[in-house]
């Protein structure tokens, strides 16, 4: 989902309103960004606490590409990573991840190896063939074994869209809390659905519920499943002891829209890229009794800090043994204050942009390559600024494009090299970049090597379920990833 | 102001407290336009409740050409025309109108001649040359007579962007409802201040406190002073007695952006053309007690159901000798009625598209000339959808182009000439059209000639300030509008 997708971030068709009186009840957050412009790395720094490029959620296959976890991935989460269950276990939580991991799925990578207790959901994105021949069918997993595949036990009609996977991922976190509650235990939920994510899905009360089509349908159950969560919480007694954040892992698809695609709003092109469109994501807060009701923030915040607030909720330090990315944002969510700290916006170990203050300087622009865009493939379809949405790779880093959010959220007014402007913020912001790169120890890249033989053909228990799959031979190969 | 001015309606630095606090105790419009994509159509139309083009502010100089009442136009509101005050009149109101005039200068077209018992402020906008030489600067009247010049009387500081305007209007507004609830005679407020419009200024207090620039100042002082007429209201014990409705004359101009130039959120392009970021307009209804708070309206609206609605309110029918444009929209807000009308959208005398529930048909495309755009006058900065937003007028008037606002309220993906939903919606827009077509009589254009002799060279009390000029000879011109 893209910043723009709910009403209280000015969607026109205002079809969120258990999002909006969730923002009405709590914190809305309008500077909120994900750790990078893709999936999987995004929740690789959330559940870390640091940048991609620091725990191995990238690839140095090509210079400043995007890269994800899909199933012929070899790599995924190091072990020596300390993931924000691990952690918490620490402090008697019990953790529990629903939907989509996304961490790599090859057995080491499990997530009930890196600190949860219980998962359902799937390691990876429900993409096609869909038909579980060439490639196999994403599996579903109930903590170690699989219990069934997207499009054969996981049913999703590609052609009305309708499915019933949210209200599956919905009873399945009702049904946590309410154990949880009952034993008294303190509890992490990561709930981690994969919709809106194509191929849009919704079930069937709410499929042509929408103004704005099957993509809307699907933010409307989100929205309504939201609403039955924070409703159950209220009603075991226990809203008052459970902080709950709602953010997005990148800016909304705009490739396949507008059927399949979200809104960013006023800003700049979308997911896979490093534009404000691509990374800036709707965010809020919730804690009824702590947060006060209708409250605003304009702190700089990152999935990341998600990793390192809950740690400080839970009473617990993050590790001091390696750098942390993310912030502690109880000081802004309870207090109000405003933390200084930069944004850094990456394409795989690219650094392409920052963002101090109000001021984002463009190290380097990209959208996609003019072989990708003669195609069709457009990560900003409507939008072009001369100079900055470019189809090369520009390089910028001698005289960064620098842009004043405020004035222009959309990116399109560069700041006169010549200004006074431009050479005072960029005195600080050479400031903020040389100290991150100057310390920066990339970590192994994990998203460098793909293989067929990886693929999710036998997840464990496959043979119980007859659904095992004959892999073909290894054939490790440098991944392509063209943007 | 823009539709994505208002942190209400998603603008990324949210600072318009009070309107947002307006809209949390009303009702929000979504799909709420203005009946032009400029100035002075749109507010000769609020007021006689018909389109520009039935009551004469349009030209027809050129095919499809934005007009509007700069100093040296000759036309004006004709006498024919019944404004909303001539007819509130009628129910014992007592008519003030604070701000710009811009239904045209001369003797004739006075406000007091058309219905307002007072006047505080200027017949047309500000605008240079600001020395008071070639050109008189514009005058500011109290009632009859003008009571000094802007740039002389009434200062504005170029330089710094520092002008008092919108506190006096805001006085102006808080002593005229203190008098009229001190005398118990009901009234009717047109509070046109010309803040946001530029030259943008902001009084002392307000400049530098916004992340937007000096727009952002005069968008937030206009927020507070609307607090203040608000809450003005309750201290005197009338809100529940009085109908509040805040809205825009035209989409923001991005011509000037981002100094100078608001924001359409995710609409496409600016004022001064038919795209919804040139017509779609912020819009608010407030009158606590009587309209539940927190509602959301997706009526279809007009600044044109203005008129229709306070004439209502009023316990006064429209005028039945001369067809109406605007509707009532109080069952709209007071029982969340949704009534259906459809939307037209006119540059000059051209209709140039409808918009008939979701989806809107463009009838012509035009953005501006490519002389203009290639001396960098753009309505449109880094939006490009090909076809769309032509550089040259082009027709579609056989095969129109048409667009679903709710899955595409950015107007990039036209719908396909082969769908059958295409098929099925212009059939009904057809009929729709030609309904309109057939039944329009153009109204005499007021807008087409000009002459310099006309100018505000020497409004009336302009003696007695020692502030006549002299007017060149007449020599009458077709008026020249570019776009």
């Amino acid at each position: 989902m893209g910043w723009g997708d709910l009403g209280a971030f000015g969607e026109p068709s205002k079809e969120t309103p258990n999002l909006d009186q969730m923002a009405a009840e709590g914190m809305l957050f309008l500077d909120f960004y994900t750790a990078n412009p893709l999936c999987s790395p995004s929740r690789a720094a959330l559940l870390t606490g640091r940048l991609p490029v620091r725990n191995g959620f990238y690839t140095t296959n090509a210079h400043a590409r995007n890269a994800y976890t899909p199933q012929d991935i070899v790599g995924g989460i190091p072990d020596s990573e300390l993931l924000l269950p691990e952690l918490l276990k620490k402090a008697g939580y019990i953790n529990k991840i629903i939907g989509k991991w996304h961490l790599g799925h090859r057995p080491k990578f499990h997530p009930l190896k890196h600190g949860f207790d219980e998962w359902f959901g799937s390691p990876n994105c429900h993409f096609g063939p869909f038909d579980n021949r060439a490639l196999p069918n994403i599996p579903v997993y109930r903590d170690w074994e699989m219990i069934g595949r997207y499009y054969e036990d996981f049913k999703i009609d590609l052609k009305t869209g309708e499915a019933n996977l949210t209200q599956i991922y919905l009873q399945e976190a009702l049904d946590f809390i309410s154990k949880q509650q009952a034993s008294q235990q303190p509890f992490f939920l990561y709930w981690a659905i994969d919709a809106t994510h194509a191929p849009v899905y919704a079930s069937k009360h709410f499929l042509g519920t929408s103004q704005r089509g099957l993509y809307g349908d699907a933010v409307r159950e989100i929205d309504d499943s939201i609403g039955k969560i924070l409703t159950h919480l209220q009603k075991l007694g226990i809203s008052e002891n459970t902080f709950v954040f709602f953010t997005s892992d990148n800016g909304a698809a705009l490739i396949s829209a507008p059927k399949q695609g979200g809104s960013n709003g006023p800003f700049l092109c979308g997911k896979q890229t490093t534009f404000e469109g691509g990374m800036r994501a709707p965010a809020i807060a919730w804690w009824p009794g702590r947060i006060p009701a209708g409250k605003v923030s304009h702190q700089l915040g990152n999935v990341m800090d998600l990793f390192t607030t809950s740690l400080s909720l839970a009473g617990l330090q993050p590790p001091s043994d390696r750098q942390i990315d993310g912030i502690d944002l109880l000081p802004a969510i309870l207090q109000g204050k405003l933390i200084d700290r930069p944004i850094f916006y990456y394409r795989g170990g690219e650094m392409m942009a920052v963002r101090v203050g109000l001021y984002k300087a463009h190290y380097w622009t990209w959208s996609n390559s003019w072989e990708e865009y003669s195609k069709g493939i457009d990560f900003c379809p409507g939008q072009n600024v001369s100079g900055v949405t470019t189809h090369t790779q520009e390089e910028h880093t001698t005289l960064p494009l620098l842009f004043h959010l405020g004035r222009d959220p959309g990116e399109k007014y560069p700041l006169s090299f010549a200004s006074d402007e431009y050479q005072r913020v960029m005195q600080q912001i050479y400031f903020v970049v040389q100290q991150h790169k100057t310390t920066l120890v990339p970590g192994e890249p994990q998203l460098n090597v793909c293989d067929k033989a990886v693929m999710n053909w036998s997840p464990p228990g496959c043979e119980k379920l007859g659904k095992c799959l004959t892999p073909p031979k290894s054939d490790p190969k440098k991944c392509f990833w063209p943007h």
